[in-house]
C-alpha cells in the first residue's frame, strides 16, 4: 500500500487526527521523570501509554534526541520501538526536516526508515525532487514536504513572487503534480496561516497536510481545519507538542497530557462532523 | 573573534583551501579497517593522520553515521573530539544541513556547538532568517547556508526567478545583507556552476564560500576558483570527499587520500597564486 493509504487507514483505524509531537525538553520534564535514567524515553513512553487511543501518530523530532549524543538517539530509538511494538496501528512521523544531494540522502534514508523504522519524515524543498528521490522512491514511506512553516519568519523567502505565484505555493504544485506520483507525499502547512492554507488546498486537493502550529504557536484550530480539509472531508492531521506534554509539570503529567490530547481530538472531530 | 575571522586564522596558518568531508561508507571502506570495531571513526582516524597538514577543516557529514544510529553519532563525537584534540588549528564544519522553528534549533544548536564542538554547521534557508536565529546568535560559530548546491537538480527551485533575481541569489544578498551581521556566514556555492558562482560573488562580495562538487560531481577547479575568489583573493575553501577519500580502496588507502589531497591542495594554491 502506498503511504496517503496508510496514512488514511491509520486515521480510519484510530478515528484520529490528531498527531502529538514527542519533543521532549530536559528542563520541563516532571520532577519524577527528570533526575531518573533515559529519563526522555520514559516521559515519552509514560505520554505514550496515557494518549495511544486518541492519535493516528506521534512525531518525535530529531533535534530533541540529537542535543543529547548518542544517548540520545538510542532514547529516541527506544521510543520508536515501543510504539511500534506496542502501538502498531499508530504512525511514526520523524521530523527531522531533511534533504542532502542524492548520495548523502541515502544515509538519512537508512536511518529514518531503517534504523529508527519510521513512516515518514519532514524534509525541506530546496534541493528539488532529484536530490530528494531516496526518499520519493520509497513508495510506502511518506515525505512530508515543509512548504508553508508556522514560524513567524517563514515569509522571508517562502512567501517571495515567483512568476505570478508565491514560492510556498510553487512547492505546493510542485508536490501536488510532480512529487506525489508514488502518492507517499504529505506538505507542512502551518496553522498560523490559515488562508494561505486555503490557497495550498487548491493547488494541492489530493496531498495530505500536516497542520503544526496550533497552541503554543497561537493557530486557530477551526480556522485551520476549515482551510485544510480537503472534497472529501479528509487530508489533514493536525500536529500538536508543548500544548499536550507540558499542560502540567507535575505528577499528574500523564493524566493532563491525556485530558488535553482528548479534548484536541474531540474539537478536531466536531469541526469535522460540522463542516461535512 | 567572529568566525570569519576564525576561518581566515585556520587558512592563514594551515596555508591550506582545502577541506576534506569525512563520509565514511560502510561499503566502501578498505577490508583492513571494515570489519573491526568502531571503524567509521577509524577510517576517519586514518585519514586525518595521513591529511592533516594538508587542510584547514575537517567536515564530516552527519548523514553518514546517522545511518548507523547511536553507535554512529559516537565516533561522529569521537571524530570531532579526536580533531579538536590533536589537531587543534583545523576548524570542523557538521555538514548537517539543517532548519527547524527557533526553539528547536535551539536543540540542533545544542548538538552541534555542544555535544560535538564543531566551528561551523550547514544550514537550508527555507524557513528564514528567524528561523534559525538560534544559529546566527552565535558569532564565533559558522553558519554556511545553502545557496546554489551542487546536486543535478538543484535549479527545480533555486534558479526560480523572484522579482528579477533567481533565488539562490536572493539567498546570497538576504545572508550578505543582513544575516551576516556578526561576521558568521558563509554560503554553500556548488562548483558545478562556476557561471552563477561569479554572479554570486558579486552579489556577496565579503562573505566566504564552501565549494562542494569537484571531482566525483565533475566540477571543474580552475573555473571554481576563479569565479568564487573574492577581493583580496580569499574567501573560498573547497571541499572533497569521495575524490580524496577512496582514491585507493585497498591497504594503502591513507597513502592514497594523502597524495590526492597534497596534489589539491597545491593545485588550489598555484591557481591563486596566478590569479593574484
Amino acid at each position: 500500500m502506498n503511504f496517503i493509504g496508510l496514512f488514511n487507514k491509520a486515521v480510519g483505524t484510530t478515528h484520529s487526527r490528531l498527531c502529538i509531537g514527542l519533543d521532549p525538553e530536559v528542563n520541563l520534564l516532571p520532577l519524577s521523570v527528570k533526575n531518573k535514567k533515559r529519563s526522555l524515553f520514559l516521559f515519552n513512553k509514560t505520554i505514550i501509554d496515557a494518549t495511544h487511543d486518541l492519535v493516528c501518530a506521534y512525531k518525535p523530532n530529531s533535534a530533541f534526541y540529537e542535543s543529547s549524543g548518542a544517548g540520545g538517539i538510542l532514547e529516541l530509538k527506544m521510543t520508536c520501538d515501543y510504539i511500534k511494538k506496542n502501538y502498531p496501528k499508530i504512525l511514526i512521523f520523524l521530523d527531522a526536516k531533511r534533504a542532502d544531494i542524492g548520495n548523502t540522502n541515502r544515509h538519512y534514508v537508512e536511518y529514518a526508515f531503517g534504523y529508527l523504522g519510521v513512516d515518514a519524515i519532514t524534509l525541506h524543498p530546496y534541493l528539488g525532487e532529484e536530490g530528494i528521490a531516496p526518499f520519493l522512491e520509497r513508495s510506502n514511506k511518506g515525505c512530508i514536504i515543509l512548504c508553508r512553516t508556522s514560524n513567524p519568519g517563514a515569509r522571508e523567502f517562502q512567501n517571495l513572487k515567483v512568476d505570478g505565484t508565491l514560492l510556498y505555493q510553487t512547492v505546493a504544485k510542485q508536490v501536488a503534480q510532480k512529487w506525489n506520483s508514488r502518492k507517499n507525499c504529505m506538505l507542512v502547512v502551518g496553522a498560523t496561516y490559515p488562508s494561505e492554507m486555503k490557497e495550498i488546498r487548491k493547488l494541492a486537493p489530493n496531498v495530505p497536510f500536516l497542520i503544526p502550529g496550533i497552541g503554543a504557536q497561537g493557530g486557530d484550530l477551526e480556522a485551520s481545519i476549515t482551510a485544510g480539509i480537503d472534497s472529501r472531508g479528509g487530508g489533514i492531521v493536525i500536529a500538536v507538542s508543548r500544548t499536550v506534554l507540558y499542560t502540567s509539570g507535575s505528577g499528574d503529567f500523564a493524566l493532563a497530557a491525556r485530558k488535553k490530547a482528548k479534548e484536541l481530538r474531540d474539537q478536531i472531530d466536531e469541526i469535522i462532523q460540522r463542516l461535512s
